[in-house]
């Protein structure tokens, strides 16, 4: 094996994680040699129903029956228990956990990986101080914990369709030439387009907050409110994922909402994302997202309402609450404070048919 | 009657004609007074299978039975079957037929209206001329015939839903502060909300072109392509949208494509609309689309066909084809050229891919 060969490691096994891992598994083992066929995923070690540990299933079976099952994984993809070795060797690093373990998660790996590393994130999610209200992307954890350089990829990915090799595009931060090389080199496919742009930051953030407004897409199909009500809220809240980006940091490339990482998840995560199921069952039952977790989602947790979560928090901080009235119930509905109707009746008011053009 | 009370006229009655109607008339009979109540509809005249007149039956039954079944139009909604009848004292003439018989209907109307009405086009489709290629909107037939400004109106909705009263939004296309005022009185309800901007043209363009896209929807779905795959069409679908208008003309506005006209149009097209579900038989039934509203459209026609052709004409005289393969692929498969399933083929090879940011 020549040392100049790249390492990949993914950072996360789960739904999307294993299969990203199949997707980039079988390119590098098409692209015979440039790389390091053997791509380690860190895989937090969990013992299944029937007593057996889900790294020994996967690298037996190359099937991740737990978060991706009926999926065959190619057989250079290595389910590896230990966090740090199965990043140390890793020239790029593809995280794709939930947001609520990227800190810990970078904590640990301090001091562990390569220098002259990069990583490449896919976790929808990002985290609002308590006390400072300070907005903190997953790609400036990384950046900040692990001094190395941060990418970032998200589109309209549902992980189910990507594994069954079904058409889809994906929109990739990078503000560096080389690294969007490397990383064309591991995902473009004609089955899987990339689109580079500079906004690492607004494309992540968009791959955040899409999960939100795909609940209230969710809420509006159990409501039974129709098309043109579901458009509107769609377009309402697209709006204010666009107004909040800004909030945040001027995009660099205007029509970047209208890339995969905008519109195209939006749609795809409104039309039958995990989240959208979600929220489609609690306005049809009553029930609490939590509950619909353990129901339906196998050890999987829904990113919505946590990321409604934090962006009601750095709303609220900013008193702009009243400016992104759909953020507002979105939470408001997670937390069992208003009903989902209640949001459908606000439309009507919403800042945007004040706004001159 | 007071002389000073303005009249609204309806220059059709279809689906969407009538539902509008309904709407409007119930809005001039809450503002008592200020519009002469008497909403006149031109209504071309048929004979239904029972051998009654439909005017007369909207006129008894307050219902367009054959257009709008079980939707109740209220009582000062009044079907005319004389076209010069209907508009000769209007001040606001609504145009809301389908486009192919706009140029006659003009210049039936030359002369027969008043000269400082207006007219709003709520009409979805345009013009190419076979000879020059040159692109004529609806909206400036309207005024180069009649000698009179034209607003466009569109937006996400489905007629049935709009004569429900569930929420939706439009968009207003206008030129003029005071004319902008007056649709406002007579159309924006807290169910139907509007926004207003200068860019005549692209809305109205953004109408038609919409139904192009939402059959490709729906062709996709009727070949089960994936959420993943929907999004993506709707998405390049969008981009060949915007980049033809600004072939056309370029927008006063950039972010006029977000509006309800632009992207929440061609979400609530593609989830449910006319042309989404005829699509989407003829890729599961393989049909052509002409058996297809034969079968399922009682009279009414598929919108989206024709401007496919149109638009096919238009970019082939300037030579772009290759740079709007949806556009192209839609005409070919509405012709029974290519079938269905090619488009999914060619969406790896989009010119989007190739192009720098």
């Amino acid at each position: 094996m020549a040392s100049s060969q790249k390492s990949i490691a993914l950072v996360g096994s789960g739904n999307w994680g294993s299969a990203i891992a199949g997707h980039i598994g079988e390119k590098i083992r098409d692209l015979k040699g440039q790389y390091n066929e053997r791509l380690l995923m860190w895989c937090k070690e969990e013992t299944l129903d029937d007593g057996r540990k889900l790294t020994e299933v996967i690298n037996k079976e190359h099937e991740n029956v737990k978060y991706l099952p009926k999926q065959k994984i190619p057989e250079n993809v290595i389910a590896e228990p230990d966090l740090i070795k199965a990043v140390k060797d890793a020239d790029i690093l593809v995280f794709v956990i939930p947001h609520q373990f990227v800190k810990e998660t970078c904590e640990k790996l301090k001091d562990k990986i390569k220098k002259d590393a990069f990583a490449l994130t896919l976790v929808k999610g990002f985290y609002v101080d308590e006390k400072t209200n300070e907005l903190q992307l997953v790609s400036e954890i990384i950046t900040k914990t692990l001094n190395i350089p941060c990418l970032s990829m998200m589109g309209a990915n549902i992980a189910n369709e990507v594994a069954e090799k079904v058409f889809c595009e994906a929109t990739i931060g990078s503000r560096d030439d080389k690294h969007s090389e490397t990383v064309r080199e591991l995902i473009d496919t004609p089955v899987f387009r990339l689109r580079f742009y500079p906004d690492v930051e607004i494309i992540e953030m968009l791959g955040a907050l899409k999960n939100v407004i795909a609940m209230l897409a969710g809420f509006s199909e159990g409501l039974e409110a129709g098309f043109n009500t579901r458009a509107a809220v769609l377009r309402l809240g697209f709006r204010e994922m666009i107004n909040f980006c800004r909030l945040y940091k001027k995009e660099s490339t205007p029509d970047i909402y209208l890339e995969s990482c905008g519109i195209a998840d939006l749609i795809a995560s409104s039309l039958g994302g995990r989240n959208y199921n979600g929220a489609k069952k609690k306005a049809e039952t009553n029930k609490s997202l939590k509950d619909i977790e353990k129901e339906d989602l196998n050890g999987q947790s829904l990113q919505g309402p946590g990321t409604a979560k934090e962006a009601y928090q750095f709303l609220e901080g900013k008193k702009l609450l009243d400016q992104f009235p759909l953020f507002r119930d979105a939470h408001l509905i997670c937390e069992d404070k208003i009903k989902p109707k209640v949001f459908l009746d606000n439309l009507s008011k919403h800042p945007e048919f004040d706004r001159k053009q």
